[in-house]
């Protein structure tokens, strides 16, 4: 019994933090008060006070009151004990050096896996992938590993985004880079686009949000899938 | 003594593999007949066969064997034996795990150091840093450090790109994750981008190529620096 919100992005242009999916969010917690947020990856540096309070303006509009993993005495005993858990985005290899040195990959793993219900959005969305490796941030700390909690049996590249044909950089395109993961990995990746999020309920897994997403096998050209496609084949 | 030509991309569009730098290397390589190539990078998953071949096939127009390193017994060995190296770009992940693997960090470092004549390109580029954090590849395979040649005190942020002002792509830019690599750690940043070089020649570090390059300091704006700067300051 899973109950995961996997979003590509917290933001959508032109709109507030979450606001795109504060409708889905409402549904999703339905009957949690309280929700431990994960504010590890410090989205452009921020601190995990300021990013808290972000999170908990957001939280505040649908009635549930959000509790930063850095003001509790003991993390691992608070996630085992969550009502809900909201890891947010920033730089993925932040948040899995801090999720390693707090001991916390195992024990979200289990709760999530026992039905506690998780909302990642972008960093928070890769972790629950069998690895980080489809990250587009930067490597700017080393982690202990590039291991992830392996809720999915696949890796999420967030913000997915299609090649621009008008482009004149010579840097690679994103199809490009998960190409070349898949001459060292087999892992599938599903890149999902912003304002796109996968619902896992129990053991189906559904993408929302109303866009295709683009899924690559390795050996295999990429695919697109429609909106409410369930990706649990993979 | 130090002779190392340190190029932002291989390739500019609209040109040919190498096609923009070629004087300049004529000029570099100057009286070397044969360079080691140093395939690992592996872009877009192509084999180090194919890889050395696209090197041998730019260099044979300035008069230059290639070797690639793949070929030869012994790596190690080689390097110390080169009369100048070529580290394409491609992966960095990939490249490092390579060069650890291989044994090759100390000894390129060491004749380099000494006065071997070095190009690198894209993740060729980056290795010259003291770390590869500043990468924009994706962590396709899990190297067993970041740390690299460290033949600059700084590090290098190869194919840099401003930002989009138009772009509704929430994804951070790149001077974004720049800034997040400054809340963990305070070596310089040097964002170089397409069609420039710093050549690096006993102590001067010249930027070359006709373009500004951007400079990020822990704790400080970014700032522009022209053409033709020395940034030995660093």
């Amino acid at each position: 019994m899973k109950n995961i919100f996997i979003a590509s992005t917290s933001t959508v242009h032109g709109k507030g933090y979450l606001e795109y999916a504060l409708p889905a969010l409402k549904e999703f917690f339905k009957g949690v008060t309280e929700v431990l947020f994960v504010p590890y990856a410090r989205p452009g540096g921020i601190s995990h006070e300021v990013y808290t309070n972000k999170a908990s303006e957001a939280f505040a509009q649908i009635g549930i009151k959000i509790v930063g993993i850095h003001n509790v005495e003991n993390p691992k005993e608070a996630v085992g004990k969550a009502a809900g858990i909201f890891i947010g985005g920033g730089n993925t290899f932040l948040l899995v050096t801090q999720l390693y040195r707090n001991n916390l990959i195992d024990v979200v793993k289990d709760v999530v896996s026992k039905g506690t219900p998780y909302l990642g959005t972008s960093a928070g969305s890769v972790v629950t992938g069998v690895s980080m490796q489809n990250t587009n941030d930067m490597p700017i700390i080393y982690p202990p590993s590039f291991a992830t909690f392996g809720l999915l049996s696949f890796n999420v590249n967030a913000h997915y985004l299609d090649p621009d044909p008008s482009s004149k950089h010579m840097g690679e395109t994103r199809a490009t880079r998960i190409n070349e993961f898949h001459f060292v990995e087999s892992i599938p990746v599903l890149g999902l686009r912003e304002g796109s999020w996968l619902l896992v309920q129990n053991e189906r897994i559904t993408l929302k949000g109303g866009l295709s997403a683009r899924l690559f096998l390795q050996g295999k050209p990429a695919e697109e899938f429609p909106n409410e496609t369930d990706f649990s084949f993979l």
